[in-house]
This record gives C-alpha cells, structure tokens and sequence, in this order.
C-alpha cells in the first residue's frame, strides 16, 4: 500500500499561515511526523495561493526534503507549477494529476512521457465527473492506454476513480469500489489510488465513514491511498485490510506494526 | 443484514453457570439486551452439555421466547437436539446449521425440506474443511442445489463458507472473501453469513482484525453475521459498511442509527 500524506495542503489554516509566514520549521516537521508514521511520499499543495502558487511550491520541496528523504507528490492543478517544481526534486516525484481534460493532459503529458516519475491519472474528462462504474472504468481505459503508448510505464501510474458523496447519490459508494475492482482486473499491473473525504459530505460521524470505506477499497483492490499518516485509526485499519485481503506474507507486517505499537487505540 | 445474537452459548462461562443454576433472569436479560441492540435471531447453544443438551436447549427456547418476540437460532452439532426444540419454537426459526456431511445432511434433510425455517448451510463435507474459494463454492452449490430440490427456497438458505484463521495461512481471508463473492454472484437470491472470531486466532488485536474483516466481507456481499450486537464499534462498522456499500436507500437506516446514538464511540 502506498500511503501519500496529505497534511501539507494550503487549504489547511495553519499549513496555510505556515507557508505565509516561511516558517520552515513547522512545514519541515509535518514532513518528519508524516514519514514517521507510514507516509510513502509526502504532498505538497499551494493550490489556495493564486498568482504565487510556483514560487511557495519551489519553497516547500526543498523545505521538505531538507529533512526528509521520502519524496513528494506535486500536487496543482496547474501543469506549469508541477512543471516549474520538478527540476528541484531529489529522487523519483509524484505528480497529482493528469486526466483526460485536453489542456491538462496537452500540457502534462510532455512532463510525464519518458520521465522517471509516478503519476496520478484523475478519471476525469472534458464530460465531467464520472458516475457509474462503467463511466470511469471508460476514462481509465483511454487515459491508460494513451499514457502508456506515450512511454509512461504501466506500474508508475496510479488512477484515481474520484470518490463522490453517497449523501448526493447512495449509489456512489458502490460504484466507485467496483470501478476498483474493475480496472485494476482489466489492467494488471497499475495501480489505484483515492482521497477519501468526500465519500462522507454532508452525513454525521464522517471519520467512520472514511475508514469503513478505505477497508472496503483495499478489499476490492485499492493500493494506494492520500490520506493523513497520523490518524492512528485509519493506519491500523489498512494494516489490518491488507493482512486480511492476503497482502501481507505470514501476516509479518501486521505483527511489526503491532510490536511497533500502532494497532492498540486507546 | 441479518444479525444472530450469538451471546447465548454455553461454552461462555457465566452462560454456562446460568444455564446449570436454571436463572432464567440472566438469559432473559442477555436476550433483551442482544433485541434492544440489533439482533434479528438470538443464537441458543447448550453443545458443552453432552447428554444434557436437549432438556437445556428446550427450557433455553421457552425462556427467550418469554420475553422476545425475536426468533431463535437453534445451534447444535446434533439433529436430533435439533428437532426436539422445534416445536417448542414461536414463528420463523433459524436452524444452525446443515452441512453435506452426510450423516448430518441425511438426519436433517426431512426436518428443513418444505418447512418453514431458514437455515445455515455449512461449507462443511466429509472431506473436511475447505481451504480455497474453489473448495467452498463446490461444496455451496451442491449443498444449495440439492436443498432447493428438496423444497428449500433459496432465500431461506444461509451458507456459511467457513471463516479460517490467517494465522494458519495467509491467504485464508482473501480466499473467503472470494468464495462470498462468488456464492452471491453464481446463486441471485440466496444469503452468506459467517461467525468471525476464527480468522483473527493466534494474532493480537484480535478486535481490529475481526471488525475489519465483517466490512470487507460486506464489501463482498455477506448479509448475514453470527455476532455480538453488543459491540458497539462492530455494529456501528456494519452500518456504516452497509450504507457505502449502496444498501441503505437515502442513506436512510444511517440517519436513523447515528440519531439513535448508535454510531458515535466513547
């Protein structure tokens, strides 16, 4: 499971005063905490901040890996900051995220062809959001197919299927794990990746929603997962989603992460 | 999803000490309490009692069914125990469990055919305990097949695929999963239930896995469980698992337990 820490996101107030006041000190240590406790990359997002987005996004990547040696997933959604960030990443980024919308993907997918990079491909169009699963397994398809035709190597990409609230559409939930299911079976080898807040808007007790539904994922494949690394709740559940689901070699992750305290809750 | 209570078994201790003292209270209070918390059958077992089984089985049945109208579920490995509680039974009983071994398919074939009961059919043949998704729809479908033939409705067979614990082999939960999957695909109509606590045997944190494994198991397609619905996180974790999984119209049976106070943990 591939766990993208989510925490350093302008969207976020006191990520936000962090990055306006250059306060390197408190970005860097969200960094360390994140790593310290499962985060495989580290996000970094300046998206709130029009105009300066490219110059705070240069300042957090090398904030970042100032103390840290996880790499970041660049995450705008403007091609020309994930463009004007890259060359001064160490190691191999992650880039959030090309689709089908023609002007991202025109633009991305010169960045991202040959490049040794991940890359996170949004099931979304010039249509719109998908609903069913049939919509995004449709996108996926032709995004896939075009990615790896354009010398993005099949197991660096991580599809996003776009979790959507079940309180507009109960149906919601549903399909997007079977999209799950169905494209990581219709293409072995990728892999599939979702934030998860937005299955809960609007409904009460959303923490137990998210977790319910990332076991749920897992169970249908899921493999990736931008989430928060210090919500204990959430990494003991995918530790034990991925035992259960037959991913974990005589359960020896499960009994490390066990003998490392992070199972017990209080 | 149906709940069985499963809180009534002798081989718990103050159970067993209040089935031996006859207090009828203490099982009345157990079976209320498991009512007032969700359960749909209240599971009686008395198997610790070797020749003693019936008479307790029967002053089991007429004492919950004093003070619930909930149905029972007569559990017993003997079928003979079986039916001499029959008929003490008020309304639709469930009958834990049938199995293709013979001598038990044989001695409980004339007590289910054309009755009105529903019944668990176990994974279960003289071959012994199935390991893969293979073994377990090979053992379900002869097992459904010949019950529908001898005037078993679908809908009133429970198969049970047979929780292992991963302890053992740790591709037993991916392989249950599966076989759930795959008995409510190949039988439209038909209901999986499983009790839990097996697949989390020999490992620590035995709470996490068993919660974690129901949601996934309803990921997959289970409708029944053989559980506490005094535990307060499992219960609130099938909600939840049951509204993202697209069965809970409008969200609706969610609102309901969250205003009843079901969902929030200490």
């Amino acid at each position: 499971m591939l766990v993208v820490g989510e925490l350093i996101n302008s969207s976020r107030k006191a990520v936000k005063e962090a990055i306006q006041a250059e306060n390197i000190a408190e970005i860097q240590k969200i960094a360390k905490d994140q790593r310290d406790n499962g985060a495989d990359y580290i996000d970094i997002n300046a998206g709130t901040f029009v105009g300066k987005e490219a110059g705070y996004m240069k300042w957090l990547v090398t904030s970042v890996q100032e103390v840290v040696d996880t790499p970041c997933c660049i995450d705008s959604p403007d091609p020309k900051v994930i463009e004007a960030v890259l060359p001064l990443h160490k190691g191999v980024p992650m880039i959030n995220s090309i689709s089908l919308e023609k002007e991202r993907y025109d633009a991305l997918l010169p960045v991202v062809s040959g490049a040794d990079c991940k890359v996170i491909a949004l099931c979304m169009s010039d249509a719109g959001m998908p609903e069913t699963k049939d919509d995004r397994l449709s996108i996926a398809s032709e995004l896939i197919n075009k990615l790896v035709k354009n010398n993005v190597p099949l197991e660096n990409i991580y599809v996003d299927p776009l979790v959507q609230p079940i309180s507009t559409n109960d149906a919601y939930g549903r399909e997007f794990m079977n999209a799950i299911d169905a494209i990581m079976t219709e293409f072995p080898g990728v892999h599939t990746i979702c934030g998860l807040s937005n299955i809960s808007y609007g409904l009460p007790e959303r923490k137990l929603l998210n977790q319910t539904f990332m076991v749920m994922a897992i169970c249908k494949g899921l493999d990736g997962a931008i989430i928060n690394p210090l919500d204990r709740q959430m990494m003991a559940n995918i530790h034990a989603a991925e035992t259960l689901a037959g991913r974990d070699e005589y359960c020896s992750n499960y009994l490390t992460a066990y003998r490392d305290g992070k199972l017990a809750m209080e």
